[in-house]
């Protein structure tokens, strides 16, 4: 696995998540969903648990004790509990900041995570980037923006110059949540060489008590009128419904292995470009009227995504000179890229 | 003049520019001209004329034969009449055009311009960029084209898809022969040493005459029903149509000295950013309302001027090793930005 070139596995996460947002859609029956939202996570976190285990087990079996290792100090263990805790505060404040602006705002206030991401990945993580990669990460941002913004005759105006301060440092604030959940979860996966599989049970271990804490929360706040959680469960779901579920949980399993092999940026593009994906197929599936700043939105980052990962010797044309062997400049390259 | 910095011409056109589309908005009442707007480029003209004449007159007084230079050779000074040609029959496609495109499916075209003179850039003047340059460049089209999208809740859609196929075809004409016209004055001021001044007084001459020739075939056109043009000239004029007259001449003489100094790409970046400056004046002057995509094009705009000028090494932070000398690479990046 470890071997799996970073590109194909960041490939394939682009076309999962856009098939999840595609899905998701499929999976609502007039324009609403019959089954309970909140067990689609839960299910999802369960079955990465559960193929994590197998992977876990059979590398347990076939592998000797130098190539996978298993760290079960208490001490390491317990660091696997702070993206969920993230996670949970992001939920609540994410909650809140849609009580002070209106969805498309909180959309295309969501592409800030791109640079507080890269922001992160500088100081926490200690990567540095260059001028090169700073700009094509703002670009990066601006491109999905573009090709969210509002077309000319559509039915609602959004107002995103009037929402109240709160909404936006809301936003900020939801959008540095994010981006730390995804850096500290890096930080997690690269900080020893624990096996992948090792890793991901305690991470998915801690996911779904999480989730089903939520659940359990969920019927206490409805007053059980439909039962617990365990009772209903199930209840709604169609074959769409199980792809959804199925469809996290991959997606889940390859960000898990991007964070250990590749790193945040490259998931923050496979996201990007997966959204970009969603409105495309939009345009087929659910004859979205294509619009102009999605096409510009597309070119920017394209342009973006050439700017980041190309190597900088061919974009900027430096003369290859007989003193200097251009296998030199390769090490830098690689690791300005991603060093996974 | 020869050793002013490009930049600070750049600038100046840049402002002069974005005021030229104030103070013709300013110049109008009512919503209509006054005075015969083909009257403003014929006096521009004139205007250009007699300010290189006595800056001709000056330098031919105090240099010596070897510092200024002028051919009067009929072979060279012919090739003076092709811009105002170009220009002619640009102005009939652009007419043309319009028969089948709106007027802001127009404007959205002409950002072609910025790629079209690129091109010809490259083939006719053999001037090369590197590949980070033609991203800034495609960057710089995109980011005015963000700019000018029409936003949400405004009056009239335009129907960016919708115009018959002749119109986009004329479209892109109208961008190469705008873009050819550049091409060809800065080969014909770069071809030889010649003092900017003569060579403006042949362009400016010929730029006089057609504009001369416009002016009586649109009297023979309405059949002189106001009377020939030299007699109502000046009619309706105000301080205002003097100010954008002497504006339109002043703009035409920065961009000879930058035809002859630096290049169409300067060009191109200086106008582009002061369409950008007009928008944002215009919402203080005009209350535009201002609009999330004129905020995205002008940081697509920004970033897209700093990765075609800056020095290349700046951007991809290459590491300098003992063998190369920083200072080797310097002719090269000079010559990628712009040989002034």
């Amino acid at each position: 696995m470890a071997t799996t070139p970073w590109y194909f596995v960041a490939l394939l996460l682009t076309i999962l998540t856009s098939s999840q947002g595609i899905l998701t859609t499929l999976s609502q029956s007039d324009g609403g969903y019959k089954y309970d939202y909140a067990t689609v996570p839960f299910l999802a976190e369960v079955f990465k648990l559960i193929i994590s285990g197998l992977f876990l087990w059979r590398e347990m079996r076939t592998s000797t004790s130098t190539t996978s290792r298993i760290t079960t100090d208490w001490k390491s263990v317990r660091l696997f509990v702070i993206p969920s805790l993230i996670y949970l505060i992001h939920n609540n404040v994410q909650f809140a900041t849609l009580t002070y602006v209106d969805t498309s705002t909180y959309q295309i206030m969501g592409n800030l995570k791109i640079v507080t991401t890269a922001i992160l990945f500088r100081l926490f993580l200690k990567r540095k980037l260059s001028k090169l990669q700073w700009m094509a990460i703002g670009l990066l941002a601006v491109g999905t923006t573009t090709s969210q913004v509002k077309g000319c005759g559509e039915a609602s105006c959004d107002s995103l110059f009037t929402a109240p301060i709160q909404g936006y440092l809301l936003g900020i604030l939801s959008a540095g949540l994010s981006a730390l959940a995804g850096i500290y979860t890096e930080f997690l996966m690269k900080r020893n060489n624990d096996s992948l599989y090792w890793q991901n049970l305690q991470l998915y271990t801690f996911g779904s008590l999480f989730n089903v804490a939520r659940l359990i929360a969920d019927d206490f706040r409805f007053g059980f009128e439909k039962g617990p959680w365990w009772q209903r469960i199930f209840d709604g779901y169609s074959i769409t419904t199980w792809m959804v579920v199925l469809n996290l949980g991959s997606t889940g399993l390859l960000v898990s292995w991007l964070m250990k092999y590749a790193d945040n940026i490259v998931k923050v593009y496979s996201t990007s470009m997966a959204m970009l994906l969603t409105m495309v197929a939009s345009i087929y599936l659910f004859s979205f009227k294509p619009t102009v700043q999605l096409f510009l939105g597309i070119i920017i980052c394209i342009m973006s995504l050439h700017m980041y990962f190309a190597p900088p010797q061919t974009l900027v044309d430096l003369p290859v000179t007989n003193e200097t062997h251009p296998k030199t400049l390769k090490p830098v390259t690689v690791e300005a890229k991603t060093d996974s």
